[in-house]
């Protein structure tokens, strides 16, 4: 298809998608004149995961070339592509909040723990690896509940989620398609994953205190 | 205790302590003489709040004004404090993708689908419930799964964490704790969850996809 074809079948305006082009986001289609290319559905398939990073998950162009570089990597396995690519991703921002050596002490071996329970085979140096420690240290330093017990459901229901969402994955055809919705999923659910907890201690809390009445919550 | 030992027993500098009198983010004490005044337990407990919420959590102090507010709102019970203590959290930043009415429609089904098989009873203006919208509308229109298949294995999830969030919420005497524990844990489980998550799913994925192997991973 052409430019203004992908453009309608993407939604996208054709100066946005020329600028993921230039950017490097988007590879250049098939030439097929000296002011025409072909694109394709990898193209469109493509156009979905930029969108998904920058437009709704809100990573910066930089940031989204990176994980584009890993996803890309077909030198590597679905695994370690689909690894890289996770890793590339922003891990939450840093504390302001000085830590100090007990409460990351605590935290590692809180996690090492939870990690070794669950029979996980893990790099320790990933990226979501030490933004758990950072929030293990965090809950630990104010005198939060951190323990085994208080962070093993949320490892259970993470584990539950990441079959589904394995499920899913598998269930595509080509590994490019499968790397690149895994992406976008991952970045894509959290904020469906973050407001379900919420609402569902909403619940939670509704039941137990509230008398079952929801007024004057809204 | 004097602000001295408020600030030893912190572990916050008595600069910072003042500030957060001077912000209204903590109450002042009771005071013994011209220039003296006295704290106890309760200051210190809304310290490590104040604490998750800006150190931790990256709140504004006008935030986490509004978020203690509806916390010391003593003319409420205890889930409608919590309530509006939650609503009243940052609920992620609005996608710069402008949205159409078919997926926000979407969105809309299938979110009422979702709550009323779980037997939700909740407040459809609440915040967390918009966030939910927003995400999956954000999905629908990019063309990734989000029905009710691949949303209710968060759902569920998100039902076991509520239970047991709030069965530690319950072990604590009394309200005031139980609230600011509450409201504490929503904002520093977060990335202990999200970071699961990533775990979880590159442990998943290196089962299905990596023959076991890390290498290459870090």
């Amino acid at each position: 298809m052409r430019l203004a074809e992908l453009s309608e079948h993407s939604g996208l305006p054709t100066a946005t998608i020329k600028y993921y082009l230039r950017e490097g986001l988007l590879p250049p289609g098939r030439r097929v004149s000296a002011t025409q290319s072909e694109y394709d559905e990898n193209h469109l398939r493509r156009l979905r995961l930029v969108r998904a990073l920058i437009q709704v998950g809100g990573l910066p162009v930089s940031t989204a070339r990176e994980v584009l570089a890993a996803v890309d990597d077909g030198s590597r396995d679905l695994d370690s592509r689909l690894g890289a690519a996770v890793n590339a991703l922003p891990h939450g921002k840093e504390s302001t909040d000085p830590g100090n050596d007990v409460s990351a002490a605590a935290a590692a071996e809180t996690a090492r723990e939870l990690v070794s329970r669950l029979g996980w085979d893990l790099a320790p140096a990933s990226p979501a690896y030490r933004m758990l420690l950072r929030a293990v240290a965090g809950l630990h330093r104010l005198g939060y509940p951190c323990d085994l017990g208080s962070l093993m459901p949320y490892a259970r229901a993470a584990a539950d989620i990441a079959v589904s969402d394995l499920d899913l994955v598998e269930s595509l055809e080509t590994t490019d398609a499968r790397i690149e919705a895994a992406v976008a999923c991952t970045v894509l659910y959290e904020p469906v994953l973050l407001s379900l907890r919420r609402l569902a201690e909403a619940e939670e809390s509704n039941r137990r205190f509230g008398g079952g009445s929801r007024s004057g919550q809204e």
